[in-house]
């Protein structure tokens, strides 16, 4: 059996025994009996065509990745307004958000003793850069920030190799996040990450560090598996092994950049808002296409079906695509601030960044009654297999104004394949199945129809 | 069911249901019993640690990866003969080749049209480079030799995409090979080719191309699946893109080089010879741990074991680590000129350098008592799964030295994920288990001690 035959087997096993954390709607209660009719056209026009993946391809094609800052994001905003006027939706428009511009410039790695080997790497987001020439060091290499302390003392002057196997996302992305600052503190010069995704074929992740204040800002590269596992064997064998990075890498100041909004207008509660979206930026590499150009797709494909299929619900419902995501969270700062006054008429906002491979779900953080009614609409959607809801959801383009306003959150959750390619160079199209996009955009317009129609409001 | 495990049951099914091409032995023949002794000691040293995995490691790690005229290649060959002499092999030396030394130099390839999107690729083995700026012009996208003939008029003065999805390693690299020359013929001023290899993360693969005599040579290089994809959306959509090419490759004419050799004399007919091995050499990328580090470790490495554990056959065992397969094959054409005279006493010859990854078989070209024998002698690894003999064995090493002198051929085959690394930054060793290349030098000492020591020679 495959590892990832298993995660689906233990994920049922989960499904099945833990009813707290996972959901599924036992029937469809009688108030939403009236909402059949417009899921199974929703439904089938989302799934009756490729679209939504068409769109997908276009802008990972005709702009590719989008840095906060960069050019190709400009042109993705530009093309996002455009093409939202053009499907008829209303109250297109860019609200503004200054972004820091971060430039990766040139870089490189090499073990340069025992001998040469080219290191596959990324400098990780925000990184700041070497001196033109690089610096050029012995490697600690450790395995945990406990290692790290445990040898604390012969981390001065060198740089350290963090070799932390990837378990869960959350687990591991701290020594990404974090690994420079807690390597400085003890005087090293320079930190090479072990990518955070599963093995890959000499894959590096790049991502966002953060640097704390109480140490040297030292320049930090995430690291191909295979390139971290040979400096492992090089340091068990007992070889002195020097390193040479050079990264260009540095802030050129803040730039504007936007969040694209447009809307369905409600007929009957215009004011009343219901919120989906993803992030239009990336990080510099691959093409954002599963991060996140697939979350930016799949809600606004939500809100032109029901355009297209005349279903106008008693709410507004706005898609927002917000801008850096990846290395500020300004975007949604920006929105909750833009937005703050109208926060308390925001019904529900969810967000799409989790990936749209299967198998899907949608988590919510809310109230039990939210939860319950969330449940029981997603019990529409079990002939596209997305009627599984999970306890905690969010993302966090939307978690400032969630926060700000106690907003019922939802997430749209299919992370399948999406840690494999995260942060890439291999983050394309050809990963992610036109079908998967079609039944994000069915299950997100199917849930966002019913919580913009329904005669009660959404529980907070 | 995933791909491959179609292709392991449709593998079984083939085993089972064509005896003509795969055999297994039906129970061990009486001449086999003294045997089993001999074969259960080489098969538990061989099995009980890692030894040949971790000489594996040494090679990937101190060397790295070792193209023909490089000084890689030329640490590796001193390295070998030095480790062989520490072994205890005997007549250990090296037999010198002279070989082409290309040199890959920078190169990048970029979409510039309709937008710039960089283009992950690898020039091919033996391509002519570009001028110094590149070549900057039109592409024409084609998925097959058929659809480049029909579009042949197009093809003058653009340069040419082979867009054409991995089934075969034989039947696809043939795009690689003749790409060049075959676009070339046609007016186009270079070749790109979709790697040779199931699809990847945006990992192009390398591997040689061989210019004909009637078309100018222009350079080519492969490129990721990905971008492939990419390029056939484009042209799909009716785009016009332009792509610049920029390669220094070039050949700094010939190098001396070596195939280095050791033996266990044999006892009673030390002048009857089986000779065993994989080639040294590999392209200028990733390690060459799985193409064909691997393969020269574990041939080596079934000498080692019969040496430590006394075990000397009657004929001469002598391994031989050949020089140039990868772009020249001259190392194998040198041995077979060097031992023309000898090539009668030649009893077999085997290659590994299809990989060691499982499931494992052993492919021979003789006739059909020779066939039988080996199946036999196949029998003894039952416990290691490695007793399938399939019909068709040999390589490119030893396939001049077969042809001169009608030598029975063998074949260490386990393709598992080989052509999923083939020629990649990938090729690293951490893709081999330690199972795998202990299991390969097991089964491969058992066939090899079985064969030189048997009292009749090996059927002609």
């Amino acid at each position: 059996m495959s590892k990832r035959h298993t995660v689906l087997l233990l994920l049922a096993l989960v499904i099945e025994s833990s009813p707290g954390r996972y959901a599924r709607a036992a029937s469809t209660p009688a108030w939403l009996e009236p909402y059949r009719g417009p899921a199974a056209r929703l439904v089938q026009e989302a799934m009756g065509d490729a679209f939504a993946w068409q769109r997908l391809a276009t802008l990972t094609d005709s702009v590719g990745h989008r840095l906060s800052g960069s050019p190709e994001l400009e042109r993705a905003i530009e093309w996002a307004v455009a093409e939202m006027k053009r499907d008829g939706l209303e109250n297109v428009h860019t609200e503004p958000v200054m972004v820091p511009k971060w430039v990766r410039g040139r870089e490189s790695a090499m073990i340069v003793q025992p001998v040469g080997h080219r290191i596959a790497m990324l400098g990780l987001g925000d990184s700041v850069g070497t001196p033109p020439n690089g610096i050029q060091a012995e490697i600690l290499v450790v395995r945990s920030f406990d290692e790290l302390e445990a040898n604390a003392s012969k981390a001065q002057g060198r740089i350290v190799v963090y070799n932390t196997p990837f378990t869960e996302y959350g687990l591991t992305r701290v020594y990404r996040s974090s690994g420079a600052s807690r390597a400085a503190r003890h005087g090293a010069v320079a930190a090479l990450v072990r990518a955070v995704g599963p093995a890959g074929l000499r894959l590096p992740h790049t991502g966002g560090l953060n640097y704390t204040e109480n140490a040297p800002q030292i320049p930090a590269a995430a690291i191909a598996s295979e390139d971290a596992d040979r400096l492992q064997r090089m340091h068990d064998r007992g070889d002195r092994v020097v390193v040479r990075l050079q990264m260009d890498a540095h802030f050129a100041g803040d730039v504007l950049s936007a969040n694209v909004v447009g809307e369905l207008r409600g007929r009957e509660k215009p004011e009343e808002v219901v919120v989906i979206g993803g992030h239009l930026d990336s990080w510099d590499v691959g093409a954002g296409a599963s991060d996140d150009g697939g979350g930016c797709v799949a809600t606004w494909e939500a809100v032109r079906l029901m355009k297209k299929l005349g279903l106008r619900p008693r709410r507004t419902v706005r898609v927002v695509l917000w801008t850096n995501e990846e290395n500020g969270g300004r975007g949604g700062r920006a929105y909750r601030d833009a937005h703050i006054d109208e926060l308390p008429n925001h019904v529900m906002m969810l967000e799409a960044d989790s990936g749209l491979f299967q198998p899907v779900s949608f988590g919510i953080t809310a109230n039990a009654r939210a939860q319950a009614t969330v449940t029981e609409i997603a019990g529409l959607l079990s002939g596209i297999a997305a009627d599984t809801v999970a306890q905690g959801g969010g993302g966090a383009d939307i978690e400032p104004s969630v926060r700000a306003g106690r907003i019922p959150s939802l997430s749209y959750d299919g992370t399948g394949d999406y840690f494999l390619i995260h942060h890439t160079e291999a983050d394309t199209i050809d990963k992610i199945a036109p079908a998967d996009v079609s039944r994000a955009a069915a299950a997100i317009a199917v849930m966002t129809y019913v919580v913009a129609d329904m005669p009660v409001r959404l529980g907070r």
